[in-house]
């Protein structure tokens, strides 16, 4: 089953105490779709500039990634220049150029309504609303945000959230939009304001899934080595939305397997500079990650104590 | 089989934004057996002042703690004073004042020298050195530290640790003992340096446990007030030796257990103030939580993808 994704299509400058790159291929809808393709069709909506290197997202097209409906506007593209701190632990922005990115008014190629599977990426809410109104009936509708909407257009923000059925977003941003330092009663929260479930990702200390009954929980992986944290929230939600593209279906326990695929790929995306993590990974090594991040968890049945 | 266990018996003054505890009763060896006898009979060796309200050890001995080896001296006992912060990230030591604890020597009551469970809880690595010395022939040394111990008696904790099974400690002591800042990293270490296992607790993050071959993860459980978190690791270790105790096994896959029971025990501490949190937990309270840890992290089975 195809997935559709809006979002951000960027060139990106990080620099880690690793090693550094400069207008390398970056945003929420490039690292979403590169982990996602891995387990089915991606179809991305959003905007470049006459300046991006198209070339690049042809190579990538080759993995199924549908580029039909990214518009190519007159002007500069979106650009993130960002500085990590020696621990890998906060980032500083330097610098943020929207171009073309700040008139972007998403619109679905021909036959892209009839798509199941949305990932809203984080985008204004407001056009994250516009293209929800342009889907004909999805099956699952997730979406992401940030710090910048949630202060900045909280009313349409919570007017989307009584629209999707999971907010996907990490902890800094589910405590931002509650009040709420407590990351479950944060959740409780949102759960309380729409969305059927709730996805908060916690960096290094895994992310957590939360309904109305039961919460689930999933760790990092257990790397020595952390390159470059830059994307590794788009690419576990590229695995959580994937995986439920890829077996469609929305079952809960499908649910708790999809969040095993996000984090199998966050922990790629972190293990090499930007989209780069992605090249050599293939379906067996993807495999092979979500086998030993079932192991990791496992804890052996026995009978209770008496 | 009983637990032997080495360790402070103290009194607390502690100070949370929920509320404060004077002069109450506390310590490592107080935590962690008040966690274990849920699950084993405890043995204790400590030291008391003439001050410390034997009458409260009384009535926790009805829980299957045995007390006889805790000396009784002349002076005042071991009292520490700590003030959490407002979301309890973080503590500040008010006061500590050693007491009798200061000239303690451990010695164990006749016939202890056969205990094959035995947890050494945060003293001296000396004297930690010592009770080994005294004890026949263990099944399992399962020992803590601390940064005080690090820093001041390296060389002697690094000879104890060539004598014990598992390290059990917190993630900043592993950081510091090790002086890697990745978690994982430090772990390895750590295995390099003697024990053939490490338990590294990471407060709200949960805990991990590394051997040579394998990590299992156990995640902290998902509550959404906690009031005081004094004694949770010390309860996590109560929990962790108390079920290998009570199964009388240190078979791998029971290892994995034991680190579910010490993060319920972990979860039931940080619930109340000081050890009443456990005053109302029953076997079938924990084996109650030790099942909804267990969903916390199951992972439904499904053919892998292709």
């Amino acid at each position: 089953m195809p997935l559709l994704v809006v979002g951000s299509v960027a060139l990106d400058s990080i620099f880690t105490p690793f090693g550094e790159t400069a207008d390398a291929l970056g945003g929420s809808a490039v690292y979403f779709s590169v982990a996602a393709s891995l387990l089915a069709p991606v179809k991305v909506v959003g905007v470049i500039g006459s300046d991006y290197p198209v070339h690049e997202l042809d190579q990538l097209a080759k993995r199924g990634i549908d580029w039909t409906g990214v518009e190519r506007a007159e002007g500069e593209s979106f650009r993130w220049k960002g500085k990590y701190s020696y621990d890998l632990q906060s980032r500083e922005t330097l610098e943020t150029r929207l171009g073309v990115f700040a008139s972007f008014r998403p619109k679905l190629p021909p036959g892209w309504d009839q798509s199941r599977y949305i990932f809203l990426g984080n985008i204004d809410p407001e056009l994250q609303l516009d293209v929800l109104r342009q889907i004909h009936r999805p099956d699952l509708v997730v979406c992401d945000t940030m710090n910048y909407w949630i202060q900045g257009k909280r009313l349409e923000l919570l007017k989307l959230l009584e629209r999707v059925d999971i907010l996907l977003v990490n902890d800094t941003e589910a405590r931002e939009l509650s009040s709420l330092w407590n990351i479950h009663k944060a959740g409780r929260w949102i759960l309380k304001h729409g969305p059927k479930r709730v996805v908060i990702k916690q960096g290094e200390h895994g992310a957590i899934m939360m309904d109305a009954e039961r919460t689930f929980y999933v760790p990092a992986f257990p790397l020595e080595d952390v390159f470059d944290p830059t994307g590794a929230g788009d690419a576990f939600a590229g695995g959580f939305m994937g995986y439920l593209a890829r077996v469609d279906s929305t079952a809960p326990e499908q649910m708790r397997r999809a969040m095993v695929y996000g984090a199998t790929m966050g922990s790629f995306a972190v293990e090499a500079f930007g989209v780069r993590g992605f090249e050599s990974i293939d379906p067996t090594a993807v495999e092979r990650r979500v086998q030993a991040f079932v192991d990791l968890t496992h804890v052996p049945v026995a009978e209770p104590l008496r």
